[in-house]
């Protein structure tokens, strides 16, 4: 479903306009290759800035689907338009995202001011990587307040993937020792609020004591937020007021301490620094095609007659020959 | 433990030597940061490409380690030099495997002719990723015939690094489910010999048929190799010798059929634009720093005012005009 010049122009009207359909097909557009925005995306930068981003991630099975769908019923029942983004850096296929889509749409299928999809990563991470800012941008633009990106698991990629949101939200249940496992992926460190889900079951009071014991031992400025703990049952819609209430003193603290500037300059940095390194991946690739270089410097590489560091300042020489074909 | 160039000349006269403790000197090095290689690359490379690489991936649980022991066992018996690289992917912390290190060294701690080591990412995977094929480097010229590179778990880390082998095993067992999971993460796709391991478990007759099934829908051209499909019993070496003799099938079939010299010459082409890029990721990284440039970019972005991908390419013309401080 290519985005070509000639349909651009009316079809991002129909995004703009709320138009489901031409929604889902420039995110399409944009998940197959994130360049594809580039075509609409002056017109689409002066809509954006408005949307909250909530990163919400956790290890399979502490029950992510269904918290989420209590967040958006809570989130509606305030009168707010929301969009999921639920992303699976493991996956490589979408067969199995997309049924998610279809099971969880069903809840709030008849409501225009919800919007459902899912992204996975079609064996390629860094295109998802990429991927995910512009379909940010895309949901921003079409005028949703709230965008959930949803990851599963607590990998390095979803700790990427969740440093993209305004406020970072770690799913945490009983019984799966994903306390210790989250702390190693890193993903404890980047939270803002602590969700313990399935809070009827017996342990969950130990998980929030070990999530407890394990925050003391980090370091946080006097003035810096001071994530919060929770629990909730998100079967029986427990306790997922007062997440969406956290959830908004954490959006006042972001706006009265100027840290949501801050983030979203981070999250600009990372933008740009990625797409200057993809364009410049792309001008190697071309290098290489146009001098026919990289089989003969690997053939020397791999013979022990060049060392595999000269042969890579050589290839990036070439580079520098070739002309930006791509941004 | 930097390798200083007054140092240099000596030490890696030790490691070619046969010495273990410089040898792991050099290897922290080198893990520590790829580049430190390049002191003394131009004296090991004369020394190099002699080495047969076996990676050996699978979930956790199938009995990696067991299995490795035993098939280290089987090639000392045949008198080779042999070295395990435990590579986990997954965990930026060296604490664990460096245990895993020492209780697999138990069995072959008094065996000169056995060298194990442990590296994980230290959070940051694309150092792993720099890391791995010096540290393979140096142990082809410390003159280890074999040298294992196994990798824990099943996804694209890993799959990436199985392809830094000249053979790659994957290793499953019944009642995981694994095969699927491997399937999913293209693995499959990658092995040369498929390990069916605690083949005295019921399901293990299923999950060969099942295997079978599988590598059925795939397609592979007349003169390719077949990838075998064997059980073992680790914990109790049955199997091992006969996958020791179908490694050396696999390995005599490499020679003759030109497939080695390929498989080596696309590694290479993979390593060199690995470290062209990682270069021009540091000059990204230092015209950012010299001109102040991207802070500025990245506000613009921030506020909606600048689309990303000019600021890219704006981000890129910059780091065009540093010269190159590192390879």
């Amino acid at each position: 479903m290519p985005v070509t010049d000639s349909t651009t122009g009316s079809s991002l009207d129909r995004v703009l306009a709320g138009d489901t359909r031409a929604l889902a097909r420039l995110l399409s557009a944009v998940e197959d290759d994130a360049a594809r925005i580039r075509s609409v995306i002056k017109d689409l930068l002066p809509k954006t800035g408005a949307a909250r981003i909530i990163g919400l991630t956790g290890a399979p099975g502490v029950g992510k689907s269904t918290v989420t769908g209590a967040l958006v019923g809570a989130f509606r029942a305030a009168g707010r338009r929301v969009a999921v983004l639920a992303v699976d850096p493991s996956s490589p296929f979408t067969g199995g995202a997309l049924l998610g889509d279809r099971i969880r749409m069903q809840e709030h299928a008849t409501d225009d001011a919800v919007f459902i999809r899912s992204m996975a990563s079609r064996g390629h991470l860094g295109g998802l990587a990429a991927a995910t800012p512009q379909a940010i941008r895309v949901l921003d633009a079409a005028g949703f307040e709230l965008i959930i990106i949803e990851t599963v698991g607590v990998g390095q990629a979803e700790v990427a993937i969740a440093s993209l949101a305004d406020s970072v939200v770690v799913l945490l249940a009983p019984g799966m020792g994903d306390a210790i496992q989250a702390a190693k992926a890193g993903i404890l460190e980047v939270a803002d609020l602590y969700v313990v889900n399935k809070a009827d079951k017996p342990d969950a009071q130990q998980v929030v004591r070990d999530l407890r014991n394990m925050l003391a031992l980090g370091h946080r400025a006097q003035d810096d937020w001071k994530p919060p703990i929770i629990t909730t049952v998100g079967s029986r819609g427990e306790g997922i007021d007062e997440m969406a209430a956290r959830l908004d003193a954490h959006w006042d603290w972001l706006r009265s301490s100027g840290e949501l500037e801050r983030r979203r300059q981070a999250r600009a940095r990372e933008e740009i620094t990625a797409l200057a390194i993809a364009a410049l991946r792309a001008r190697l690739a071309a290098g290489a095609i146009e001098s026919g270089g990289l089989d003969e410097l690997a053939a020397q590489v791999a013979d022990g007659t060049l060392d595999p560091f000269q042969a890579a300042e050589q290839l990036a020489a070439q580079a520098e020959a070739v002309p930006y074909t791509r941004g």
